[in-house]
């Protein structure tokens, strides 16, 4: 039988939801797997939104969940549908999104505080020793609900990260963008994608590897 | 020198943009080619926003050239600034943006307008005998504008959308998701899709598919 992963959205765009790129990756090398996506998100809204073209922040509101609708092609749930019970699996695209959305790391750092039915998700899939994978920035959510667990990450390189990632209890391994690192205790996986990356290809073979490795795990 | 591939988008998300799946898989290929992609929307409003949660339309208003940026990660340009001579060759995405707001064939079908900037580029680069590729719905840009010179064609199997297309003067031929049609005479290669494709590991291959054979008569 297939083996189900549960990806979790922050909405669409690597400025304000989830990285477009990592996330169609993600999908595709899961597919490729043989095994079935199923898509997540909070219902809540949006941090802020970003014209992409200026770069700075619009006036609109927009929901987390509806925008990553758009990623997903409206196959889509709340997040706090999701059980451990119902994947085999647990992975986050990067994307600001994560670091605004999902936990508050890029305004409060190793003070950030995790939205409750992401932290709910990471325990439940932790405690069934399930595997799981975070892209880009989505480490800075493993290091905040399982530094206690001394958990082992990548971020790439980018020292000031990687030291907020360590303040929180993780443990930072250096990598390239084409590379993944395993925690095997934690059967958490992680790939610095769009962290270091300099394009699609270089973290389309990241993202691969992380997906074949929770694929392993399972 | 690597080849630059100018990519048209049309918003972000398959109900009222570009399809995002086909746009990052464009993107993936050609940069897996070592080509160079380069980003261009036309700066206009969309004709709708859709809740791609519950599929209805949303009173909001957005830009195609604010939201394909996301796609583009901030990367892109006003498609007026798009001239033949700047690219080797030309690709559009599909998703039925392309057919509400690069053109208005879901509204009007074979008396459909296309926008004035899309034409003017699809037939300069026509006339400079470069390689065009459309993805998924975009084949009804060409039909309309190349729909004279007999152009050749694939959506898939749809005999109803084929007839539309064929009712603009194009050939139409019928194919698989995983498969491209090639017209070597206007120099057009298209590929169904998510027009028939079940999932993104089929449309990967028609997609990259088409990119090798743009890349090839470049």
């Amino acid at each position: 039988m297939a083996k189900t992963i549960a990806i979790v959205l922050a909405g669409c765009g690597n400025r304000d939801g989830s990285e477009i790129h990592e996330s169609v990756l993600t999908i595709l090398s899961v597919v490729k797997s043989g095994a079935t996506p199923r898509f997540f998100a909070p219902d809540m809204p949006q941090k802020h939104v970003v014209n992409f073209l200026t770069g700075e922040s619009m006036s609109a509101e927009r929901n987390v969940l509806v925008e990553a609708a758009r990623i997903a092609r409206g196959d889509i749930a709340d997040l706090s549908k999701l059980k451990a019970a119902s994947a085999d699996a647990l992975i986050f695209p990067g994307g600001q999104g994560v670091a605004f959305n999902l936990c508050d790391f890029l305004t409060n750092g190793p003070q950030c505080s995790v939205h409750p039915q992401v932290e709910r998700v990471v325990r439940e899939f932790h405690a069934a020793a399930k595997p799981m994978g975070f892209i880009c920035i989505a480490p800075c959510i493993a290091a905040k609900v399982l530094g206690p667990e001394a958990v082992e990450l990548t971020i790439g390189g980018d020292p000031d990260t990687a030291a907020k990632l360590e303040a929180m209890g993780a443990k930072h391994h250096c990598t390239g963008a084409s590379e993944i690192h395993l925690d095997k205790r934690n059967r958490v996986v992680s790939t610095a994608a769009y962290m270091c990356g300099k394009n699609i290809a270089e973290i389309e073979c990241g993202i691969s590897k992380l997906v074949q490795q929770v694929l392993e795990l399972c």
